[in-house]
C-alpha cells in the first residue's frame, strides 16, 4: 500500500489536480465567471472522522459523496446553483493514497451530473482525517429561498422522504436488522444513507411555477433533521407551525423495519435526508407537490403562534410540541 | 473556564454570530453581491495544531490573524479584492470558549481594514483543532495576476524583506537567542511572524501604473518562501530566472541574528512572509518599486532557459542552483 508519507504534499496534489479542470486550478487561487446580474452564495462544511464518519459504515468515495451531496443541497436550500467547490483535506501520513483517490472519485460523481468542478483546495498533515469543503453557488436576488420569510398560513412542504437515511445507517451498523425486509428496500434504504440526492432538481420546477414574479418562498434544507428544519425557520421567521402526523412521508419499508414511535423519531430527527423543507402560498404547493411526484407533501402550515406541534388528525396521538433541544447535536 | 461542551455548538455559534454581520448570516448559506463585470475569486486554506501553530509561540488571537492574513494574501496574489470568508472549525469539547473568541477577534483584526466580513462557517467536534478558511473575492477578468504568463526579459520585484517571519519565529522558539538584538528589531521580527499583512494594498498601485490598458503580470505570493514562489512562477511559464544573491531585501536584523548563509537559507526558504513576487516589464518594475518604497525591489530577472540561478555579481559566492526539493514540505 502506497501512503501519503510515501508520495509527499506534491506528488499527492499532482494526483489529485487530475480530478480539477486545468484551466482552473494551479494558481493561489481560482478563478470562476458568473453569470451577469447573478449574486453570489457560498456555504462551508467540515467532515471529521469518527464524528461525521467511519470505515464501519462509510466507504470514502461515499465520505467523498456525501460531502459533496451536503453543500449542493446548502445551495438548493437557498435556490442557487452550484459554481464550484473547493476541497481542504487533513490527513496523516499513513493514510493510503487509494482513500485519498476514491473520496475525489465520489466527490466527483456526485458533482458530474451538476457539471460541478472542483476549484482548488488544500491538503495539510494531522493525525485526524478533516475534509473541509465549501461551495460557491450564484443566484437571482428575486429568487432567494431564505429562512426568516414564512407567513402565517403558508403550506409546509417537503420534497421526498424522510427517516430513510436514519434507518440505512442503522442497516449498516446493525446488519442483523431489518432480515425481514426486501432486498430492494434494504438496498433503498441504505442507499439513502450512502448516496443522498441534493435537491437541486427543485429549482427550475420552482422558476417554471412562479415564471418571472418574484418568489414568496422560505425554506431550508432538512440535514439536520426536518424537525430541526421547521423549528429554525420558524424560529427566523418568528412564526410557529402544524405539522400532521398523518401526512409526513416516510420511506415505505420504515414500519417494517422499527415500531410507528421509533419510525417517528427517526423521519423528524434522523437527519441526513438532504430533501427542501419550503414554505410557500398553498396554490403554488400544489403545483409544486404535483412536479414533484409522490413522495413529495405537504406536511402542514405555518401558524401565527410561535410554536410548532405535531398534531394528530386521526386522534389517536396526543398533540406534541416540538422543541431544537430534541434535536441533533454535536457536543 | 468555560469549555465548549458547557455550552454546546448553538451556544458557541451564538458567540460567534456577533462577528459576522447578521444580515448575511443565519441561512444555509450566505449571499453576497457582487461587481458587474467581475469574475469570482476563491481560494482555501487549512491550519492544524500542532502543523501549522502552537501554543507556545501562537495566541488564539495570533492564530487567527495569521489565517485571515493567508487567505486575504491569496486573493492579493491573483489581483482579486476581497468579499469575504467563511470559517470552519474542528474543534475538542475540552476547548476553552475563550479561545475560540479570541480566534475570531485575530480574524476580525486582521479583516477589518478590508471591511472584509466573516459571511459563515460550520463547527464540528474533533479531537485536533482543525481551522479552514475559504476566501471569496473579485476581479476583472484585464487584471488577473497569474503563475503561468512570466516572460523572458521581465523583472522579478518582491514587495518587500523575506527571512522576517523564519526569524520571528526562531526568537518565539528560543527566547534565548538574538539578545544582541535592538528591543525593537527583536518585536519588528516577532510581529513579521505574529501579524503577518497581506499585500492588498500593492493592487491599487499596480492599476494606477497600468491605467486601463490590461497588466501584462505574473506573480504569487511567497507564503511558501521566496524561491519556491520565483520556482512555481518559472515552472507554470515554462521560463526560468536569475536572482541576484545581493539585491534580496533582508530584514535589517537579521545578519546580526545570523550567519550569512543561515540569512540566506530564512530568506529563501522561510515561508510565511506573504509578500507578492511580481514578473513584469522594466519599466513598469521601476514605478512600482518606487511606489512600494524601500523594503520592495528588484531581485532579478526572467530567462529563457527553464532552471534558476542564484548568482552573485560580487563574485564573492558560487552561483548556486535552485530546486523545489529544498523548499518546505508538509509530509
Amino acid at each position: 500500500m502506497v501512503n501519503i508519507r510515501d508520495i509527499g504534499e506534491q506528488g499527492l496534489l499532482i494526483k489529485l489536480q487530475q480530478f480539477c479542470p486545468s484551466e482552473i486550478v494551479g494558481d493561489d487561487a481560482a478563478i470562476l465567471a458568473m453569470t451577469p446580474g447573478k449574486s453570489l452564495v457560498v456555504t462551508t462544511d467540515i467532515l471529521v472522522d469518527g464524528v461525521h464518519f467511519s470505515d464501519r459504515t462509510t466507504s470514502p468515495f461515499d465520505v467523498g459523496w456525501r460531502a459533496a451531496a451536503a453543500n449542493l443541497s446548502d445551495l438548493a436550500a437557498m435556490g442557487a446553483s452550484p459554481l464550484g467547490i473547493t476541497v481542504g483535506l487533513s490527513l496523516p501520513g499513513e493514510l493510503a493514497v487509494s482513500w485519498v483517490e476514491q473520496l475525489y472519485q465520489g466527490l466527483t460523481s456526485c458533482l458530474q451530473p451538476y457539471h460541478t468542478p472542483i476549484v482548488g483546495g488544500d491538503i495539510t498533515r494531522s493525525p485526524t482525517i478533516t475534509i473541509a469543503i465549501t461551495a460557491c453557488g450564484e443566484i437571482s436576488p428575486h429568487q432567494v429561498i431564505q429562512r426568516a420569510t414564512a407567513l402565517p398560513g403558508d403550506a409546509i412542504v417537503v420534497t421526498g422522504v424522510h427517516g430513510a437515511s436514519r434507518a440505512g445507517l442503522e442497516l449498516l451498523l446493525h446488519p442483523e436488522i431489518g432480515q425481514n425486509l426486501p432486498p430492494s428496500a434494504r438496498d433503498y434504504l441504505i442507499k439513502a444513507h450512502q448516496r443522498p440526492q441534493p435537491r437541486l432538481d427543485v429549482l427550475p420546477i420552482l422558476q417554471e411555477i412562479w415564471g418571472f414574479s418574484p418568489c414568496h418562498l422560505a425554506g431550508m434544507d432538512s440535514s439536520d433533521g426536518l424537525a430541526d428544519a421547521v423549528l429554525q425557520i420558524c424560529r427566523c421567521s418568528r412564526v410557529g407551525a402544524k405539522i400532521e402526523r398523518q401526512l409526513l412521508p416516510l420511506p415505505p419499508a420504515l414500519n417494517q423495519l422499527v415500531a410507528p414511535e421509533k419510525a417517528l423519531e427517526w423521519t423528524l430527527y434522523g437527519g441526513e435526508d438532504f430533501e427542501l423543507v419550503l414554505c410557500l402560498p398553498i396554490e403554488k404547493a400544489q403545483p409544486l407537490i404535483q412536479r414533484l411526484g409522490d413522495r413529495a407533501a405537504m406536511i402542514g402550515t405555518i401558524t401565527k403562534e410561535t410554536e410548532v406541534w405535531l398534531i394528530d388528525c386521526s386522534g389517536t396521538y396526543r398533540d406534541q410540541k416540538l422543541t431544537l433541544s430534541q434535536g441533533f447535536q454535536h457536543y
